[in-house]
């Protein structure tokens, strides 16, 4: 075992110092073939693992990104031959099987994309450029949404997974890598949008240039999934695991794919990131692959083994919160709520600095007996225009002093559509009527 | 027993019988005697119980105060001289101490309005003029507030207590006529505005005219709580309610008192309307005043006893939900939230159509994982903020397609002041932004 962690670490000392040796400005043809030689002692699924080591020892993963194009490039060029992962083996609409899928899809619009600008720089023909551009702002307007389906997919619904089980250091190099492809798939919209703000000559000569970065940033991150991330996730992610994901798909949305419904079975639990055992036993150590036990075996990864569920907490589907925690939230909320039941009496108000006063008095009254006795007709026929289905909400807005008060009335229903009572929102929409341009997280100042 | 019963019964034919004659537009005057004998045999908490059964009887609420006008005035000269109720051997800061000294405050404005509306009749010196609008000005400002806090509170804290003991029809017929002096005080303050916009004369003339009817309608109800709906409270009201409202009422507010802090003991447990038992023991009958004991007597009243919390209620201090409640108020909010814990992990998420799609698999993740690496060190800096206290909240707003999206992050905070985590709230407020004029209530059509 020593010699392996050795083998693994000589290899890993090697790689770091020629990386770094790139990074200064060293002649990138002239390391390659010392990066050839030290890639072809490294599997695939060690190349994450080393890249983490490197994040640890203060390499910034916004550097090992940078760096990685050339490694990878070579890596393609190490592995080619050997026998990839695929989806052959994978069961129709199984979320690795998908992802594989949409790499192809991403790929081959990559690949056209590259055509299709080169296409344009050479044409002539008025009708032939008007018919490719047509094409070009298909293709462009359809890679724009790699970044909303497949990678955020990846980012929100696979990379919890690996990092729970200490490599986080994959999921932020391919998430800065990612959003380095949004912003480049960005601008090359952008500047198809202004092609008439220019010279035809000077914009099919910028057009050919970005839209070859692009294609090959794209072309290069699915192949990097290809040999890195999706391998991981194989050797590592258990049916549960992979169930989980496939029942939060189809919330975010598939890239030119559509898969079907899949289930390991009845017997599989869903298991969510928080739900796993993220230690590997001797047992699933050992039905690794080759190269991951190799890589695994030399050196301990940080598991977060954190727990989710505290005791007393309250489990309300989507998170689990302590009573404490639920009051601070009502109290924080930028809106009012109070709540009548399916009986019509009041059940429920937020805490805290409210635009109409509630006191606890409240609670178990009516409704009918909350109003001036004026408004009541009124009241009774919004709640049975609600239990009757008719109307799913009603909305007042009055001014009231400085503030613009905005009253909103919601039936809420339970999963068999059951009637469950009305909440009423009361909100003061006088500041959001006031806000102008934008201001972004980035652009924060303490 | 049945001879008080067919006593009562007798005496509130004739009221019925009078009250409908004058409702038919007989005259008053001549009826006015036989008022005056009919009211001379029931006592004042009689009065309340009456008129509720008036009510379920078919007489509107709204009639039924109009011509408790007559009645009241009536009633006033019948009570002449007899001992009423009052606030002396109630204790300082007492609940109902503290109403009985608003209506002292409030007679008081209510005369010196009508005093000074009709010396400015007659006032022909322009710097008495002058002075003397100043002062109206100012007592119609402050009898506006009357309905925001005297009659609030009784609306909002004692009319529960009532409600809950099968006697709604005091707390109805008092609404309605709280609701009417409230138009009339805010027709009043209107009129004054407008004093320019018409001749000198007719301004005095209608002016006098309103102020003398506001004026009489303020000290009516004035007489009105302090004969019916006083005596009423002290009779039903243990220490405990007392206590519950006192508690409550800081939050709506008191007319010119300032009452001092008041419990009746550290033993009496606060009582709110739903813990209440509303039927009324043998012990607390006899400890009723006589003619209660007699009006009650009479009939069985319908008591509320309806339980607010249900098995597997969540208690959240201002109310009580059920899970799959607490689920759909989450899931109908206006707004998004997502909360990390104190230990920066993604706890809960709304469920629901969500601006920015969460998926279960976010749970449990540290919040510096969820975002672009390049988003980090902000998320981080703004996190450091909240937990030492500098920042209270960092907003954000950007366009996304038709959506002005707006995001706000609070820290929350436990009551002992430590940090509990913070939350995330992301709204559309492009909605708000086009909102224009006014909505209300009663203008609702189904």
């Amino acid at each position: 075992m020593t010699e392996l962690l050795n083998n693994r670490e000589y290899k890993k000392e090697q790689l770091k110092k020629l990386l770094l040796r790139i990074h200064e400005g060293e002649d990138v043809n002239k390391l390659k073939e010392e990066f050839r030689q030290v890639l072809s002692g490294i599997s695939p699924l060690e190349i994450p693992i080393i890249e983490q080591e490197l994040v640890k020892e203060g390499i910034s993963a916004k550097d090992i990104a940078k760096m990685c194009d050339l490694h990878v490039e070579l890596f393609r060029e190490a592995v080619a031959g050997t026998e990839e992962v695929e989806e052959k083996d994978l069961p129709d609409g199984h979320p690795l099987k998908t992802l594989y899928l949409e790499n192809k899809e991403i790929m081959k619009d990559a690949e056209m994309l590259n055509l299709y600008a080169r296409t344009l720089a050479t044409t002539k023909d008025e009708r032939m450029k008007a018919e490719i551009l047509g094409v070009l702002e298909e293709i462009v307007g359809n890679l724009r949404k790699v970044g909303f389906t497949h990678y955020n997919r990846e980012e929100m619904l696979t990379f919890p997974y690996i990092e729970r089980r200490g490599l986080t250091a994959i999921a932020t190099v391919l998430w800065t890598k990612h959003d380095e492809i949004r912003f480049m798939v960005k601008r090359l919209a952008e500047l198809l949008r202004k092609k008439d703000e220019m010279p035809w000559e000077e914009f099919v000569e910028r057009f050919k240039e970005k839209a070859s970065e692009v294609s090959f940033a794209l072309s290069d991150m699915v192949f990097r999934e290809n040999n890195i991330l999706y391998p991981t996730l194989k050797a590592l992610l258990s049916e549960g695991e992979w169930k989980a994901i496939r029942m939060q798909e189809d919330e975010i949305g598939y890239y030119k794919v559509n898969p079907p419904a899949w289930d390991p079975g009845e017997d599989v639990k869903p298991l969510h990131p928080w739900e796993i055992n993220p230690e590997l036993s001797v047992e699933e150590l050992l039905n690794l692959p080759k190269e991951v036990q190799q890589a695994l075996k030399g050196r301990p990864l940080e598991f977060d083994k954190s727990q989710l569920k505290r005791e007393g907490d309250i489990d309300l589907g989507t998170g689990f919160l302590s009573i404490e925690e639920l009051k601070a939230i009502f109290e924080a909320l930028p809106v009012d709520v109070t709540f009548i039941d399916k009986d019509d009496r009041v059940r429920f108000f937020s805490p805290g600095e409210r635009i109409f006063t509630r006191t606890l008095s409240v609670l178990g009254r009516p409704v009918q007996l909350c109003h001036p006795p004026k408004s009541v007709p009124i009241v009774n026929k919004i709640l049975k225009a609600f239990k009757e289905g008719r109307k799913s909400e009603a909305t007042f807005w009055l001014r009231i002093g400085e503030r613009y008060v905005y009253i909103k009335y919601v039936p809420l229903f339970d999963k068999e559509g059951n009637y469950l009572g009305t909440l009423e929102i009361t909100m003061d929409i006088e500041p959001y009527r006031k806000i102008k341009g934008e201001k972004r997280l980035l652009d924060w100042r303490d």
